[in-house]
This record gives structure tokens, C-alpha cells and sequence, in this order.
């Protein structure tokens, strides 16, 4: 059984901790008052708005040796809605695993809105994780958990994808924000 | 009635010739033996991969002043499936767009594999076609003709997007190859 440590408390967090225990794993979730509490979790999931990232890894990169790091962030610049606040060749999850060399760092979950992670539904079609990484292993752990929680995965390829699945956030977020798309749903993935 | 000129002599070409009729619009299509023909459309379709774009240009920019020009390319490279052929804070839209001064440019079409375009569904939810630009009146008019021809139309902002948009596009297409969704499914827009 993995057990899994959720950083952050916003919905996201929440939404990822109920699909944890859906799946039959374990979960802890560290808000901002536990920073004196280490991680235990074999799988580490950065449910924290990008620009807060760094001072998670500030107080407990060396924790995260070894183990499973999921990015579910989109680096959106929240005041402009018009671009991402990570270089043009990178990705946050790029920029998460320079700083993480000991860790196994995946992208996921940032393609998803929570409310179509809480439903299983993406207007009819299942709800599909897309997960981007360079560990095979890491990856597969991470499908083996969105699929025991009833939804479906895809390996999106290697690390360099998380580029491309943080333009895909980035869209659905603006399209969501100017009222084309609802919260409800957004890009279904039809495999 | 638009008039609308299609570039291009492949699958998209046929298939989004096959939407121009069937929104009531005349349709005119020009393969490589008609370099000598001037377009006449008032929406121009450049439905040729990426790197023949540049020698439509070559033979024809100076037709295209004035027009509604669509951009439908992915510019991947095809050999590698890894990486796009444009600079990482460009898009082919924006190269095209700085190319064609005098015309109007809009991002549509490659964001749909054209067996979506075709059947109008992809797995139950009817196709969107997702348009970025900086011009908002050839957007309308690239929705108008989508949204008669049956289809749904999406206004995805501003030409800049179309950087988001050929990522979409490049995931979408990546995953197809590594037969990890049909070409008949792939992204679908819940609205």
C-alpha cells in the first residue's frame, strides 16, 4: 500500500486526498502550520500554488530524496491571465526536478480541474490524468493510484511534456476564467 | 456568402472543404500544379504541413493582403515526435502573422484531428474548433463558418495563444502516434 503526503490545503490538496483514500492508500496532508512535521509518504504531491513551491522545497527538498514528487502547478501570472511566469523552454516540473536531483519528480494532475477529479466525469467522458516524467516507475506508480481511485491515466511521455501539459493548463484556466469553458469542464480526453 | 480559398490538397484540405460547403460558403482549392492561379477567397485556408508554408508565401503573399488567412499547421518535428520546429516563445502562427503584414492571421483547425472534423464528435461531445488571433473580426468570421458548417466555434484569445494552442496540438498528435489515443478522439472541449 503507498502512502501519500499531500503539501497544501487549498481544493486541489483536498479533492487529491479524497482520491487517495478512494484508492485505498494512505494519506497525511501538511498545511502551513506543519512545517516542523517531516513527510513519510512514499509519493509527495506539491498541492501548492506554484509561486509558494519554492519555499516548500526551501524547508524540505532533502525530505523528498528518493521518493515520488508529483507537480500538479500551473505557473500561470494570476494577475494577467496571458502567460506563464516559467522560461518559454521550460516547465515548473522542469524547474521542480533541477532542484530536486534526488528525487523522482512527475508532472500530473494540472490538466484536471477538481471539480472533474471529485466527479469521475469530464461531461460524460471519464476523467483522464496525464502524467509526464522521465521515471518510468514513478510514473506508473503514480497511474497505479489515479486508477485504483476510478479514473483513468495516460503517460504523456517524458519530462519535456510537462511544457505542453502546462499550456494546456494554462488554456483551459483562461477559457474557464473568461466564462467560455465552465469549472465543470473543460478538455476531455477521449482515448 | 464568404468565398474561401484552401491551400493544400491533403486530408485537413479535404475535410475543411467539405465544412465550407456544408456552411453554404463556395469553396476553391489549389494543389501545387495551380501556382499560377491567384486565390480569390476572402478567407484564405493554408491547410499545407508547416514547412511548405514558406514557399506559399514565397509564391503568393501579396495575394493574401487584406484576407482572413486561417493557420491550421503543427509544426512538429516529424522525425522525432519530441519538439516543435518553432522557437519555444514563438508559434508557426506568429512566424506566419510576421510574414503576412497585410493580412489578418488566425490560429484554427489544428486542434482537431480531422476525423472530428468530419463526423463533428469526438466520443459524444460535438467538435469544437478553437480559434486564436488578434483580429477580432476574421475570428468571427472563422466562427461564423464553423458554427454553420455545424460545429462548435471557441474564441481561445489572442494571436499569442496560438502558442498554447500548437502545444495542444503536439500532444494530442504525440500521443496518436504512440497509439495512446485514437485519431478519431484526442482532446474534446466540454463547454
Amino acid at each position: 500500500m503507498t502512502h501519500v503526503s499531500i503539501i497544501g490545503r487549498g481544493t486541489m490538496a483536498q479533492v487529491i486526498s479524497g482520491l487517495v483514500e478512494k484508492s485505498g492508500s494512505t494519506v497525511e496532508v501538511f498545511g502551513s502550520a506543519d512545517s516542523g512535521k517531516p513527510v513519510t509518504g512514499d509519493i509527495v504531491v506539491l498541492a501548492v500554488p506554484y509561486p509558494a513551491v519554492a519555499g516548500v522545497l526551501a524547508q524540505r527538498a532533502a525530505q523528498f530524496d528518493g521518493k515520488v514528487v508529483i507537480d500538479i502547478t500551473n505557473p500561470l501570472n494570476f494577475e494577467t491571465f496571458a502567460e506563464l511566469t516559467v522560461p518559454s523552454d521550460s516547465s515548473a516540473t522542469a524547474e521542480i526536478a533541477a532542484a530536486l536531483p534526488a528525487a523522482r519528480v512527475v508532472k500530473a494532475f494540472n490538466t484536471n480541474f477538481a471539480a472533474t477529479l471529485a466527479s469521475g466525469t469530464v461531461g460524460g467522458t471519464p476523467t483522464t490524468v496525464l502524467i509526464a516524467g522521465d521515471d518510468a516507475d514513478a510514473k506508473a506508480a503514480v497511474g497505479t493510484l489515479v486508477t485504483a481511485a476510478g479514473l483513468r491515466a495516460i503517460d504523456a511521455g517524458a519530462l519535456a511534456r510537462a511544457r505542453e501539459l502546462e499550456a494546456l493548463g494554462f488554456l483551459q484556466i483562461t477559457l474557464a476564467a473568461a466564462e467560455k469553458l465552465p469549472w465543470t469542464g473543460g478538455f476531455a480526453v477521449v482515448s
